[in-house]
C-alpha cells in the first residue's frame, strides 16, 4: 500500500479543519481508532466513542467541532467521517502504474490510445475504440471494438467491454465486470424463442464504480445508461435500457430488469429486486431484499418488504401480524362468552 | 453494428406478411417506433399506440393484421413483435469474425478445430477438444480438456468451460460464464468437510443462450443439462445434477439448488430460490423472489411468493392479511359489545 | 476423469470399515446405486433405498452396520457417505497437473514460486508474490503484488487475487473468484459520494473453497477473513472486513453486508442477506432466502425468514396467518350472532 506523508496542518487545510493542538505532526496512514499507530490519523464521531479515542495511539484524529476529546493532536471538522474520506485519498491515491503498454497486449492498429495510459498483460483493445489519458487497463481486461474509454479509469483484471460502449472519466470498474452483453429479451414463436434485438449500447458516465462480476447490458434498441457519480456494489444486474441516474448508490446482488428508470440520488439495499418498466424518483430509499412489482413508480421516501410498501405501513402491518395468535385466542373467547349469553337468554325465554 | 439492406417485400416474404404500401422501400435497421428514422423498420402491437405509430419517422411498420395505422408503408402480421425479432435476425446477424486462429492462442495439439472457426487471442483449447465448424471463441476464452463445442456457437471474452463439458450447435455464452466447476457438496467428518465426489459433467444442448457470469455445476456423479432452446438470464446459478428441460426461461439471479428438474416451457422469473430435489412440472410459471422448498413438486399454473403458492391463493391471503389491522378494531369493538350485553345480562338477573 | 484401482479391503481399511464378502474385488470409480457397474462402488443409507442397493451392478456397496443388503460385497461403515467421499477422495484425486510454467505466463522476477508449482497459459504474478509447492494456477488467472498463496492449492482459470491478500494451503478457488477487489464504502459529500479508504486485506486460511464468481472484498482498514476448512458455493458475496470462522457452510448467492462475524460451524443457507454487523453465534442454522438486520446477534438455533425468526416461532406464525381468512368469517358470524343478542335484549327491555 503506498502512502505519501503530510502534515496535520497540511491535512487540516485541505479539508478546511481546525487544528487543535500540534499541527506539526507528520502523518502518513489512515487507520481505525483501535489499531492506529505512531504515523497514522483516525477519526471518531460518536461521542460513546470519545473515551476510545482519548486512548488511541494515532498520531492525529479527526473530530467533531468542540469535541471534548483530549488528545495531542486533532483536527476538528463538521463531518469527521468525510474529512478521513478526503484525506484517505491523498494519503492513500490509487496504485499508480507506469505508462507502458505490455508486449503481450493486443492492441487494434486503429485504436486510440493516449501516451501516458497502462495496459497490462493479455489486454485486448478492438478497432477504432480509444483509451484516455492516464487510464490503467489491466492483465487480461478485454475493449471490444468502437468503445471509448475516458481518462483516469482503471480497468480492473478481467473486465470485459463490449463492442461499442462508452465509458467516463474516473471510471473505477472492479475485477470481472461485464459491460454490454446482450439483454434477455426473447419473442415466443412456435418452434421455441426468438431473440428480440439486442443492438443498443451503454454509457457508463463519469466517477462511476461498479464491483467486481457486475454485470450492465447493452440496451435493446437504444442505450443502457449509469449515470454520474453513481456506484454500484458486487453482482449487480442492470438489465437491457435502464436508466440509472447521478449518485445511485446500490448494493450486491440487487437486480434490476429491462426498462427501469432511477433517478438521481436514490439509495438502494443489496439483494433488491426490480421488475421491468419501474420509475423510482429521486431521493427514494429502498431496503435490502425488497421486491418491486413491474410498472410502480416508487415515490421519494423509504421503502420495504416484497411488494414494497413505505416502511411505516411496513412496520404498522407486520406488528398486527404478530398479534394474529393473540387475536385467534381473544375470538375463541368471545366465541365461549357470546354462547354463555346465548343459553342464558334461551333459558330466560324459557 | 452491421446491417443489410432489405425491400420491404422481402422482408414481408420472410415473416408471412402482407404489405400495405410501397414494398419496394428499403430498409437496414430496426428500431423504435419514436427513434425510428428513414430506413428503419419498428412494430407497433398494442392500439393505443396507433398514434405513435402513424407519427414514426420509420420507413416501414410491422403491424397487426387490418390495424388502422396509416402510414405510407406497413408489413401487416399476426404477431408483430415476433416478426420484428425475426426481421432483426437478418438485418442485424451476429457479428462475422473472420475464420482465423490469432497466434496468441494455446491450441492442444490432440484438439480437433473445424476449418472455420474464429479463435481470438489469448483463448486456451485442451487436450482432445473438439470446436465446431462457425464457431466463434472470443478472447479470453478457455476451454478444458476432453470439452465438445458445436457448429455456429459464440464464446464471448473470458468464458471458461471446464474438462469434459458439452456445448451444442448455436449456443450463447456470454462473457464470464462458467461451466463445469464443482458442485456444492460436502460431507462432515469430525475434522470438518470432505467434498462429495463432483465428477459428473454437463451438457448444454442446441440453441441455448446463457448470461453473463452464470455458473452451471458439473454433475456430483451424473451429469447437469441445459435443454434446448433454454435461455438462462445473466448471473444465474444452476447446481450439480439438475436437469433443466428445452424451452425453459429463467430471468437473472436465480439460484437452483442440486438435483432439481424444470420440465420443458417452463417460465422462471429472477432471484427465485429453489431448494434441492424439486421438480417443476412443465409450463409451470414462478414469479419473480419466489422461493421453493426442498423436495416440492409444482404443478403447471403460476405460483408467487416464499415459499410459493398458487398466485390465485397468494393474492387472496395477502388481502385477507392487509385487512388484519381492521380486524383488531373489529374485535375490539365486539368484546365492547358483548361486555356491554353480559352487564346488562346481570343487571336483570338482579 | 482419472481413476485409481484400490481393493474392497484397502478401501475399507482406509476409512475403518468391514469387509462383508470378497474383500480383493477391485473398484476404480465411485458412482450412484442406479448407475453403478462392474468397478464401481457406491453408497447406501436410506433402508428404503436397500432393494435397490440388492439390485445394483457396483462392485461393492458401502452400507450401515448390520444393514440387510444381501450383496457379494459390501463395506460397512457408521457413515456411509462420509466413507463414500473419502474413498472417492483416493480413486479420484484432484487432476494432477506438470510442474511447469506455461511460456506464456508473465511471472515477475521477485516472485517466488515453488519448484513443483503447475502455472497455465497467460498466468500472471506479480512482484514478490509467493507460491507454495504443489499448488495449480490454471490458465488466465491473475496474481497480484505482494500475495501470498499456499501449498497444494488449485486456483482455476481467470480467478483475480488482488494486491496483498493471502490465501492458505489446500484451497480451491473456483473460476471467475475474486478476492480483494475494494469494498462498498462511502461518505457523502456535497458533490456526491467520496470513496472511504479500502485499503486492508483478505485473508483465506486452509482447507477454504470457493465457488465459481464468488467475491471477496478487500478490509476497509483492517481484513476480511475467510476461516479455515469453510465452503462457500457459487456467486457468494462476502463485503469488507467480514470475519467468517471455520468450517463454515454457506450456499450460492449468498451476500454478506461489511463487517459481519460467522462463527465456527454455522451453516448458511442460499439467498440469505446479512446487514452489516451482524454476529452469528457458533452453531447457527439460517434457511435459504432469509434477510438477517443489520446489528442483530444470531444465537444458535435454526432461523428462517425475512427478516430471521426461530423456525419454530415462523411456523407457528405462519399457521396462524394461514388461518385469517377464516378468522375473518369466524368474526363475520359473531358480530351477527352479537346483533340478534343486542336485538332480542333490547326487545326483551321494550
Amino acid at each position: 500500500m503506498k502512502s505519501i506523508e503530510k502534515s496535520v496542518a497540511e491535512l487540516s487545510a485541505l479539508v478546511g479543519g481546525q487544528v487543535v493542538g500540534d499541527g506539526d505532526r507528520k502523518v502518513r496512514r489512515v487507520a481505525s481508532l483501535n489499531t492506529a499507530s505512531e504515523g497514522d490519523i483516525a477519526y471518531v464521531e460518536d461521542e460513546k466513542l470519545f473515551p476510545a479515542a482519548t486512548a488511541s495511539q494515532a498520531s492525529c484524529l479527526i473530530t467533531p467541532e468542540r469535541a471534548s476529546v483530549d488528545v495531542p493532536c486533532r483536527i476538528e471538522v463538521k463531518n469527521p467521517k468525510l474529512g478521513f474520506a478526503l484525506i484517505a485519498e491523498v494519503l492513500h491515491p490509487p496504485k499508480a502504474r507506469p505508462a507502458i503498454t505490455h508486449p503481450s497486449a493486443i492492441i487494434a492498429e486503429t485504436a486510440k490510445l493516449a501516451a501516458d495510459v497502462f495496459i497490462g498483460a493479455f489486454v485486448c483493445v478492438g478497432e477504432n475504440s480509444i483509451v484516455g489519458s492516464h487510464t490503467q487497463i489491466r492483465a487480461g481486461a478485454k475493449i471490444g471494438d468502437g468503445v471509448k474509454v475516458g481518462n483516469d479509469c482503471v480497468i480492473h483484471p478481467n473486465v470485459f467491454l463490449e463492442d461499442g460502449v462508452s465509458v467516463g472519466n474516473r471510471v473505477i470498474l472492479h475485477a470481472g465486470v461485464v459491460i454490454g452483453a446482450d439483454g434477455f429479451g426473447y419473442v415466443r414463436g412456435d418452434m421455441g424463442y426468438h431473440k428480440f434485438p439486442q443492438i443498443g449500447t451503454v454509457v457508463i458516465e463519469d466517477d462511476v464504480e461498479l464491483g467486481a462480476n457486475t454485470t450492465i447490458d447493452r440496451g435493446a434498441l437504444g442505450r443502457t445508461r449509469i449515470g454520474k457519480g453513481t456506484k454500484l456494489d458486487n453482482m449487480v444486474h442492470v438489465g437491457h435500457n435502464c436508466d440509472i441516474g447521478e449518485r445511485v448508490v446500490i448494493a450486491a446482488q440487487t437486480g434490476i430488469s429491462g426498462s427501469v428508470t432511477i433517478e438521481d440520488d436514490c439509495v438502494i439495499g443489496g439483494q433488491v429486486g426490480f421488475g421491468d418498466h419501474i420509475r423510482v424518483q429521486s431521493g427514494a430509499v429502498i431496503g435490502s431484499k425488497a421486491g418491486v412489482l413491474p410498472g410502480k413508480i416508487v415515490r421519494p421516501g423509504v421503502w420495504w418488504g416484497i411488494p414494497i410498501q413505505p416502511l411505516d405501513e411496513y412496520k404498522r402491518l407486520n406488528a398486527h401480524l404478530g398479534r394474529v395468535p393473540q387475536m385467534r385466542e381473544e375470538l375463541r373467547l368471545l366465541q365461549e362468552r357470546v354462547r354463555l349469553l346465548e343459553d342464558q337468554l334461551l333459558a330466560g325465554d324459557e
